[in-house]
C-alpha cells in the first residue's frame, strides 16, 4: 500500500508518518520509485503499536525508540527480557537522596524479593516516596509493605499472562504489556477507592 | 518573605512563581507597595504541592489548576471528597466504543463494585482496555478480575491512610496520595515483575 493508505488504515496523518520514518522508529517500506515506497501489515502494526506507547504509555519518542530497539533486539534468554525491557523504560538518574535509597535497598532485601544489584528502579522508589513525602503523604515503609503485598499479585497475573514459547512475542508481551495495563490499574485503583469509599463513609 | 526567598525556599525560579501566581494556582500575597508582596509558609507548601502534582503526577496546568480548586472549596460530606477529587483529575470524554463501555458496567456490576451512574472511569477503563486489546495485549474481563481482587487490597490501604478527624485535611490527602502514590505502585509492579521473572525463568 501506499503512504497515503498507511494513514488511512492507521488514522495517522502523512506527516506524521513521515516524521516516524526519519526518526527511524517506523521501518522504511521497500522502494518503488524515487519518490514512492509500498508498506505493508508490518508498517500497520509497527504504527499501532508507536501510537499506544506514546499516547497510551504517555512515552517521548526518545523512550519509544528505546522500547523498539529493545523489540527488534531480544536478548537470548528469557529473564533477560524483563531487565531489557524496563531498562528502556526506566532512567538511570542516581537518587537525589542517598540514605534514603539504602533504606529502600534494605526495604527490598528485607521483603526477600529478588532484584538485581544497582537496579535503578529502586533508586527511582526512593524518590517518589521522598517525593510522596514532601507532599505531605506519610508513605511509611510499612504501608509500602502492604502495597507490595498487593501488587505481587498484580504480579503474579502479569506474568501468567506472558505467551510461553515465542521469545519475541514474550518480549513485547511483557514491555507493551506494562505499558499499557498501568493506565487500567490506576483506573481500577480509583474504582475500587470509590468502592470502598461509598460503603465506609456513603449514608 | 519577599519572591525573591519563596524561590529560594522552593528551588522554583521567580518567573515560575509569578506564572503561577498569573494563573491562579498560587495565591496572592500580602501588597507591601505597588511592586512589594509578601509571603508565608501557606505559600511555600502550596508552591511545593504544585510542583509534586505537574512534576510527579505528570499533571496538566488545566488539571492542577482543578484539582486545587476541588482541594480550596471542599465538600461537605465525606464520601463526596472522593467524586471530587476524581472528577478534578479525570475526564468526561464519551467512549471510543459505546458498546465496549456497557460491557465494563456489567463487569463493574457483576464485582458488586458500588459505583455512581455515569461515572467517567468505567467508560475511560472500556477505552484503556480496546487500547491495549489494539495492541496485541489480551485484558479478558476475567483477568482485570484478578487485576481487581489485588487493587481492592491497594485500595484498602489507601483509604485507611486518610486522617479519620479532619476533612480539609482528608480530601486533600485523598486527592494528593491518589496522584503521589501512583508511580509508587508502578515502579512496586516493575520490581515484583523482576522477582517473579527470576524466581520462574532465571537459571
Amino acid at each position: 500500500m501506499r503512504i497515503s493508505d498507511l494513514a488511512a488504515r492507521t488514522d495517522v496523518p502523512i506527516a506524521t508518518l513521515k516524521f516516524y520514518l526519519r526518526e527511524g522508529v517506523l521501518h522504511p517500506g521497500e522502494v518503488l520509485s524515487r519518490t514512492q515506497a509500498a508498506y505493508d501489515d508490518s508498517h500497520v502494526d509497527r504504527v499501532r503499536l508507536i501510537r499506544a506507547l506514546m499516547d497510551v504509555g504517555g512515552l517521548s519518542m526518545t523512550s519509544t525508540r528505546a522500547v523498539l530497539t529493545a523489540l527488534d533486539h531480544p536478548p537470548a534468554a528469557r529473564h533477560d527480557l524483563l531487565g531489557v525491557a524496563q531498562a528502556a523504560l526506566g532512567d538511570d538518574r542516581p537518587p537525589a537522596d542517598p540514605a534514603l535509597a539504602e533504606e529502600a535497598w534494605a526495604w527490598v532485601h528485607e521483603r526477600g524479593w529478588h532484584i538485581q544489584p544497582g537496579e535503578s528502579l529502586v533508586s527511582r522508589l526512593s524518590d517518589q516516596v521522598a517525593a510522596a513525602r514532601a507532599a505531605g503523604i506519610d508513605v511509611t515503609w510499612e504501608r509500602l509493605g502492604q502495597y507490595a503485598d498487593a501488587v505481587e499479585q498484580v504480579a503474579d497475573v502479569d506474568v501468567a499472562s506472558v505467551p510461553a514459547d515465542d521469545e519475541a512475542a514474550a518480549l513485547t508481551y511483557v514491555v507493551v504489556g506494562t505499558v499499557m495495563v498501568d493506565p487500567v490499574l490506576q483506573t481500577l485503583r480509583r474504582l475500587a477507592q470509590q468502592d470502598r469509599s461509598a460503603r465506609i463513609w456513603a449514608d
